[in-house]
């Protein structure tokens, strides 16, 4: 009888089944194993690294609270946000002995079986925090105390974990109207690790989000210039992304309900944003101006050459009991259909072309992977595909992501991985599967005399690293 | 060379194909293989059981002529329906000798090849008939009489087959008008087994259903309520759900041809119901309304404790020839495209948020399960996923739900099987692909280590028997 | 270790990877390998074979010119369509030198690692061509100049390659109006070999087609019936039909932007039509127009018995500068969602019950195989699924259409395979890979006790050969 009940890390894991292909996937795997972490796109907090003394806190403060991953599983079993310590908006009490909070957490550990955010926190838990039993409900205590020890020695403060991980580069996601003082203080520091800003101007450009007024006046004060119009608008944000380039930013970030692009004239633009600063904007305008804004971002990139990445499909705050309760990022965000061949044809028109533009994109409906997204990645210049996102980071999307992409797109239009994560302790975790899943469907390739060995172990590598650092420019 | 030659239901069968997936998946499966069946949905005839001498005529009485899922393939093939026997609502002439058509069936049961209706009825063939040869237009005259011949032995009787399916409980499907009659004399006649009706109102709900306003009347006579308005409707319906429940109904079910949800003033509830009540009611009166019954049934649930089950996305008779022949559910139901992150967030942010409520959702449209359907079950904790449904309800229908839905939605977040049927024969064939099929999913989740043994036996049970009896509370 | 390394075409590519699924499939495709080739449709130009002496040009001129498949996967990574050759419309000067497009292409061709453009190259160059090294910068030249020599050697003739490849039936697409000129002579010129005319009326009947009021012209030229109005329009396409199928025509083609369809009355194509005629024709009107002629033509293949073939879904010419500089078909098609089961109601509704008529149905959009498409050609007896179509013609594409169509359609509603290709010297390749994908999904079934070992090998024989050898009546 086979005995798999072990639980470590094998060295195989994520393979196969078959066993041939755990064989070829783990030759292919160990090349790129220890190569170093390319994270062009993500959400760690800068504070982390600005401050060299920086800790953590509590296990609960470190992995639950921040990660809407984790307690999303747990408040669809009907468990309070309050009682996992998730501070609410309005000042209402939750729970506040991080004990209590981690026993609830182990106490539903099981949910998280066969899921990415298991996986990933198995890694932690072993690899990071040397932790060597399962949780559960009896040893959450046992488990909570040796994090918690971990926690307060001198590896575990972010700068090291950073060298630890040999992250060769990490990007983070900064609005527009951001000073990037953390960033500053990193470079001053004389730490030698490389970590930029990202342009996501959203707050700015969306006219519905929420606080745009007052993100414009914000717009206003750290660029120097007075958006009183649609000119000063532009301007404005040309200052901003030549800034964030000089702090070392090479990408810019957008997100929007919908990839819908429209080119409009400068006068209709104009009225648009006027229209807006007199909070008077409807959402037909929001959407116009957002595709509109997403061209001109287009422009930029071939002037300014910071790559451009476009995430569309969610639908924000689902939940108007957690969006009141607790805020937006609280695992509410629910996908939507999203159709590209149409929405991009204006921005594509205009650009796609265009060898200078290097747009990524993103999607949260698959079945937009083989239908319009590897066409149009396998024909325009400009278009590279980013790795599965959020819901799809994880084992089954990247095997979708593989078949149904790279057949039509081919592997050198696509954009390698990005982590796309606020939880650092799980980034080493997050590449290790993209780089164990792209060594099996490779093995997959060759024991099917698709690529030889030769191919995949280019291919390998390119996945692991050389097409992120290329596709921006890292 | 590998023989694999025989026409016998091979232990291993629906493993695999890699060998040690077949090992761990028959290990698996063998722990769960004898469990209680838990049939919480289905549309088995209670009067099978309300009679204790019923007999079930001939095999084309029995395994063809009331099951769409096999005759419409030979009409796809150009084979009349009258030719198979299968009843004209206008009285014209069908076949009559059963024996001819059933040689009409065997000599097309090639059609059947590779297809869950072919595995179902090979299973029932070998284990339920005892037919131990391949079913073609040889063997068909003589399969023929080992079935007919079996069907005169006292085992065959469906009380008989209940217990010897050890069926644990049966969940029928009735209208809201039903009064149940055969439910009562199944519970009268001291018989043991657990036989439940289900609530099901689209009848009355629906304003667009054929026979409204007869329904409706239906509804004020055996509800002793005079449904002359909206407020009547709805105390009317709150005393149908009250006796389903005294009589034993654990669950509701609602059909819609899209999830669409929208909560109506009361005032303009009333106008649209007044208006059909005097047959001038629009197609977009009746999806406002349905949408809006929807979300009043949820609140019915919340207060009632039944749990609430929603199967959208079928355009009902899409071929009139067929519709004006042989009536409804004859094999020509077409699936649509389906949208759940807009059209059911109305009744989410109702009551989505309260675990009070369980609302089982279905869907033919798979593209749903990855994007819309596991974000949403992995949010609100009302919500479950119901197991792949009808055209879905075969082996790679259930190995794209695991793959699709459970990284996200997680296990524990789903509603277990259900076999949907009114072939009663075929109920144990089909949970045993359920149970067959989920021991695959978890043996490939064990050899590529993402869970451990213990855990997936834990997952198995769960799969095969705990999800949905604690889902349907039964 | 195992050592997989060599560039030959391994005789057990395609299958796997599990060992034993790769001996059964080997054992089922080795039953079908030597079965001739039945080219139901595809785009080759009959010129090939009406000229004995037809000669091929340069290896950039056969393989690379009139391949989108091809350069298009260059341009997306920056490659100039002027330096591979590709003539401009607009006169403007282009690589000529072919060695140094060859170069260029060789330069990029590890982009095609992993494509089914890749595997069917690597086929040709192999199998057509003798080539036993891997095409990269060092190689180009030689093989260049392997290729050049042996396609001056007479075994490369087209009729011969049309022999060697044991093709049995070959079908072109031709426009309404073409005079099948090059058919005439192919069949004058008493060569045995069997090449069919399609009937492909888009030119005429999509009256937003460019060029549409000259191609009515030219109709009324070629039927010898003056097309002044709607009448004369129905008589002179009847008339070319007549005309296609007494040159051997089984079948008719069309493309449409989607699969809607709308039966007009009389008057109002009429006056639709009209309004064409005099220039004045909107959108609405096309795609009516458009939707009635589909309709129309249904009719008509009941008629003539030609065979009904709907291609939809594809948006043509996205890019509008590769469209001003070099034409249609350069690659910049983009499928769009498609919708099935409403927009074919209306011809189904007229002609779907009637097994005289037989529809052909092809998709770009995946997401309708299991949700529209298999549940519609699983019920209508007049409809047949077409195989994986354009970018979906690779493997995994077949094994996505393999798993989410059959169990629903069951494979006798699908009408085998067609290579849809102008690539001629590719067309062995394209049957090897379906031939191996379909035994390698057979083999699947067979170790997973799905079919036995007889009925596999009739299923695959049935794939190979006879399901689109019956459905084209060929």
């Amino acid at each position: 009888m086979t005995v798999i009940n072990e639980l470590i890390l094998h060295e195989d894991r994520f393979f196969g089944p078959d066993a041939k292909q755990k064989e070829v996937a783990q030759q292919l795997y160990d090349a790129i194993a220890g190569l170093p972490l390319i994270c062009p796109h993500g959400h760690v907090d800068p504070t982390l690294f600005s401050d060299p003394d920086y800790a953590f806190g509590s296990p609960v403060d470190l992995l639950l609270i921040p990660d809407h991953y984790i307690f999303r599983m747990l408040y669809a079993q009907g468990v309070r946000l309050e009682d996992l310590g998730i501070l609410r908006w309005d000042g209402q009490p939750v729970e506040t002995d991080h004990r209590q909070a981690w026993q609830l957490f182990a106490d539903h550990y099981h949910l998280f079986r066969g899921t990415p955010t298991g996986i990933w926190l198995d890694h932690e838990f072993y690899d990071v925090f040397g932790v060597r039993q399962k949780l559960n409900s009896d040893t959450a205590q046992d488990i909570y105390d040796q994090i918690a020890a971990k926690l307060r020695t001198p590896e575990m403060s972010p700068r090291r974990m950073f060298e630890q991980f040999n992250i060769e580069v990490l990007c983070t996601t900064d609005a527009a109207t951001d000073t990037l003082d953390h960033h500053r203080a990193i470079r001053a520091s004389g730490w030698a690790a490389t970590i930029r800003p990202t342009f996501r101007p959203d707050s700015v450009v969306n006219l519905d989000f929420p606080g745009w007024r007052a993100n414009i006046d914000r717009l206003s004060e750290v660029s120097g210039i007075t958006v009183d119009g649609y000119p000063a608008f532009i301007t404005a944000l040309e200052n901003r992304r030549a800034y964030f380039k000089d702090m070392g930013a090479t990408a810019t970030d957008h997100a929007a309900l919908t990839p819908y692009t429209e080119k409009l004239s400068e006068a209709e633009a104009s009225q648009i944003f006027e229209r807006a600063l007199r909070g008077d904007v409807s959402a037909e305008d929001a959407q116009r101006f957002t595709g509109h804004m997403l061209i001109e971002m287009a422009r930029m990139s071939i002037e300014d050459g910071l790559v451009m990445q476009l995430h569309p499909g969610s639908l924000r705050n689902h939940n108007p009991v957690i969006f009141a309760g607790f805020g937006a990022d609280k695992g509410a965000d629910i996908p939507l259909a999203t159709e590209y061949t149409r929405n991009l044809q204006p921005l594509l028109n205009a650009f796609g072309h265009d060898p200078r533009l290097t747009l990524v994109l993103f999607t949260l409906d698959e079945t937009t992977y083989a239908r319009e997204l590897a066409p149009l990645a396998g024909h325009y210049p400009a278009l590279l595909l980013g790795p599965p996102w959020w819901f799809h980071d994880s084992l089954n999307g990247m095997a979708r992501f593989f078949d149904q992409v790279m057949e039509t797109a081919g592997l050198y239009n696509t954009a390698g991985f990005n982590d796309d994560t606020r939880a650092f302790p799980s980034i080493q975790a997050r590449h290790d599967v993209w780089r164990r899943a792209s060594a099996n469907w490779l093995a997959g390739l060759v024991l099917r005399r698709m690529v030889d060995m030769a191919d995949a172990a280019e291919m390998a590598n390119e996945l692991a690293y050389g097409l992120a650092k290329r596709a921006y420019k890292l």
